[in-house]
């Protein structure tokens, strides 16, 4: 049994972390410690959330680069962030690593570096282990002005709701990489490097959003957790899906880990100032009910009721 | 593949994380949202720390129930806040669990909530993927005074260092285990059910303490440690650490996993008053030199240099 921080085996541990820090550089805060210092600002509340990602399970090698698989993760577990509508502050990551993966450990790194300063979060804290299964573990912080994370509760009756970006590139990068195939060029972009949406969510919380949920199981599941802890029913017009190129309305209703928003606000949102501001789209897509009605969803196309499509289901698709 | 939040298939994973909650009562806090919002007070910083715990690498199911590995990993984990002199805030979990495991789901999360609850410690957030493998990852969260954090490189000319409680105990239960054989109880107790060191380290901290680490890798590894950190030469004598029952120094010295402080503070600090208010005992077991030297350790039996004891190596022991 190797020490918890040091697991690499005699000589080369020390070694390892160096190297790490040293490619992380200014993007590593506090390492070497017990644990990290970190200032919250005053009048700001802490955010956080975990996440872990683990080979064939959440992710296959065959699909992507050692330095994609880590950005991914680590931009799946910053995207919670932008749906609290929090600013980035933090990461901590955690590696288990089996052999086959050991001289990959300066690539997944590098992703982890990439994803931290891309959205302007520090790495303050890590931990390398052996293990038979590669695992990571990503722990995110972030910060939100008193009372005003966008909660999943917080959609009020008469608010619209809106989805950033299109929908769809996931599903079908997926789709391809499940048959072997190599997804288009956008598709596979998308899959490989989402994009936490983290302004876009500030920009939208000062403009009067007050609820939500970013789309890792589909919109349409995604539309169902904001109904159910909002206590009200909403509608979701699949045919105004924004859709990303080659997608239908069902691809971009089911397609998970998008990580755009699906959010509660004013009908009146200005999407074409948002779209010049982010350079993607802000789309209009449903409605939410009063409350005292079933906190149900209900798909419409054309304005006619259709079932809800279920979520996505990766491996199991 | 399954959603990072619900991985135990259909149908069962909604009603596991619901029963995991209920199990937790009012130590689960914030869940269900993308993230948990947490209040760190004014003139607080936050101390963060993460640490991975893998079947077979850091611990075996022969050893421990579930509920005392579960336990063991949270106190581990937190036992980092202790070393930094920072009051518990909360913790989240993240666990892949292979299909042997699946029915001691609820012993785990028994064994995190009671650490929790003893600790004072929040469970808000936490992750459970599929994986061949068993791991715990925890992350933990606490807070000090601005400015106040007891680091790892805070050792003084003239201090002394100090140990809280008794050595050995782990390392002699950890043997026994290894060889397939029923430590003490009190061993065994120590061994399963360590105890982060919180309160006493604060009491450390307001008694002039500026210096601290966990002892997980064995004293003299971490006295090696602080000297580093602290670019500071160092004395430890091995006949004055206090021995667990059974004990002799140099399993004192090697024994990890100990969860106790090694700290550096002044020589004058009352270990009889921090022994009646903490039950454990409080130990003067050496000094750090001036700055200038080279920032190793000493070891020293009846003032006599010896060899520094090399540090714990679980199973390659």
């Amino acid at each position: 049994m190797n020490p918890p921080h040091l697991p690499l085996g005699p000589g080369s541990e020390f070694d390892t972390v160096r190297a790490i820090l040293s490619r992380w550089g200014a993007v590593a805060h506090g390492t070497g410690d017990d644990g990290a210092v970190l200032d919250v600002p005053v009048g700001c509340q802490l955010v956080v959330s975990t996440d872990t990602f683990v080979e064939d399970v959440h992710f296959s090698r065959a699909w992507l680069s050692a330095e994609e698989i880590a950005y991914r993760a680590g931009a799946a577990a910053i995207s919670d962030l932008a749906a609290m509508g929090a600013e980035p502050l933090a990461m901590t990551i955690a590696m288990t690593l089996p052999e086959a993966w050991r001289g990959q450990v300066m690539s997944l790194a590098d992703g982890f570096g990439a994803v931290a300063r891309e959205t302007g979060m520090l790495i303050v804290g890590g931990d390398l282990s052996d293990a038979r299964v590669l695992t990571l573990g990503v722990t995110v912080f972030g910060t939100v002005a008193r009372g005003r994370a966008l909660t999943r509760g917080g959609a009020q009756a008469g608010q619209a709701l809106w989805v950033t970006g299109t929908l769809g590139s996931a599903r079908l990068a997926l789709q391809a990489l499940l048959r072997g195939l190599q997804p288009s060029v956008t598709h596979r972009e998308r899959f490989a490097r989402p994009r936490p949406r983290l302004k876009e969510a500030r920009w939208l919380a000062e403009h009067g959003v007050t609820a939500a949920i970013d789309i890792s199981d589909g919109v349409a599941a995604e539309a169902s957790h904001l109904a159910a802890a909002s206590r009200r029913p909403m509608t979701l017009h699949l045919d105004r899906l924004p859709l990303a190129p080659g997608a239908g309305y069902d691809d971009a209703a089911r397609s998970g880990e998008e990580y755009e928003l699906l959010v509660a606000g004013p009908a009146s949102l200005d999407a074409a100032a948002f779209s010049r501001e982010f350079g993607i789209s802000l789309t209009h897509v449903g409605d939410v009910g009063a409350s005292g009605g079933t906190p149900v969803v209900s798909a419409r196309v054309n304005d006619t009721h259709v079932p809800l499509p279920r979520g996505h289901d990766h491996f199991a698709a």
